[in-house]
């Protein structure tokens, strides 16, 4: 494999020096967000298998680039109103809330998706950036 | 690269001896469906995009094995009724409707999705066999 | 919601009665393994996060009409071997080896996807049918 | 349906006011890279499909919000180094090279996906900001 510090340090200099932290902590925690939604979206769900789908999602995510945190909610009251004759519903955005921080030096960046009735649309917007 | 011919050949004979050409014109076309199902949903569209994702996933799963025509009808009723505030939706099963053709040998499936609102879901279902 | 005994049972009749059990178990099957494979391609993993995607995998397509037992199999070797700078990589078909349990009545079938070398393809076929 | 103007108006004010255009350019840019490699990596492709799978990918992300241009480029040859046995292949991450603009107000972002070959690893980094 690789010399991972020497490459990783390569990276941030030929790649991300034309921005900030600040903007680098948006931008990874942005990618993650959407990679999220749409990795997931579609996925076979009920109550019994809620638990290990939110655990799976918030693994798989931690994985990418300055993500230090991954709260995934899945909205079990809407999980049931949506329910079909078959015990089970594929996961929708509706059904979601979650939180991710991402983190670039001493920058902090949390990332929200919630879903906002009155636009339904589930929307992604920075919840708060601690620096 | 390959002997595609002799290669294929020899699949059909090591993998697939232990069933009939209507059972595997029935498991490849279902293969598809899900795939479609799993692949697709999620995916940004309104009523701009639409023919453009109707095409695409109609020519991306005609490649898959055995698949000779597929047909992909998004709802646009249902794709307005459920429009967000940001003027597009993520595609659902409720907008689907798929008729998929596979072939094998002389035996033909048409595996169809639909969603069947007594059962709020979107079922696959063999529609007819023809051989 | 629904009397699910009943409409499941309509269900049958009104749109599985024109195939045989054997040949349902294998359409049930089949959906299953084409959706694990386009819902779960492209997620993050690394050998800290395999336990909980694997698990997670089983637990939804368990969800799916038929569908009796799952196991997913994600092959730690090659995911070292295709290992990228960041520490972890996108799952991909040649890491998987998964069986689908599927049962309709009393005839299970075993359907099984495996990563061929020499097809250089992840090939899923009808490992067994006990009936 | 809602009011279009006035409620995207709230939403600018409610949830970005604590960011700067630059930063919400950079954020929405990357929302819809994240997307776009979550959605559509594993969907069966070839020569013939190429095409109109690129078109659907673009049109799908431009209706996202503040996206005003995605090219996406799928890289033929290494779709061929990769072909299996069946004449298609499932898009993987270093088969794409994307580039997305996103405008917030007269700041225009331009945010990029490419494979590293050093980094096994398609990175997605900020190509250029104009303001």
């Amino acid at each position: 494999m690789f010399n991972l510090k020497v490459d990783k340090m390569d990276v941030e200099k030929k790649f991300f020096s034309n921005i900030s932290s600040r903007e680098r902590a948006i931008f990874e925690g942005a990618i993650s967000m959407g990679a999220l939604f749409h990795q997931f979206i579609g996925t076979p769900v009920n109550e019994s298998s809620l638990p290990s789908l939110e655990t799976a999602i918030e693994k798989s995510l931690l994985l990418q680039p300055a993500i230090e945190k991954v709260n995934v909610r899945i909205d079990l009251a809407k999980l049931k109103d949506e329910m079909s004759e078959f015990g089970y519903v594929s996961l929708s955005g509706d059904m979601l809330d979650v939180k991710i921080w991402s983190k670039i030096d001493d920058v902090s960046a949390i990332i929200r998706m919630k879903f906002i009735e009155e636009l339904n649309y589930p929307l992604m917007f920075i919840e708060d950036i601690i620096q």
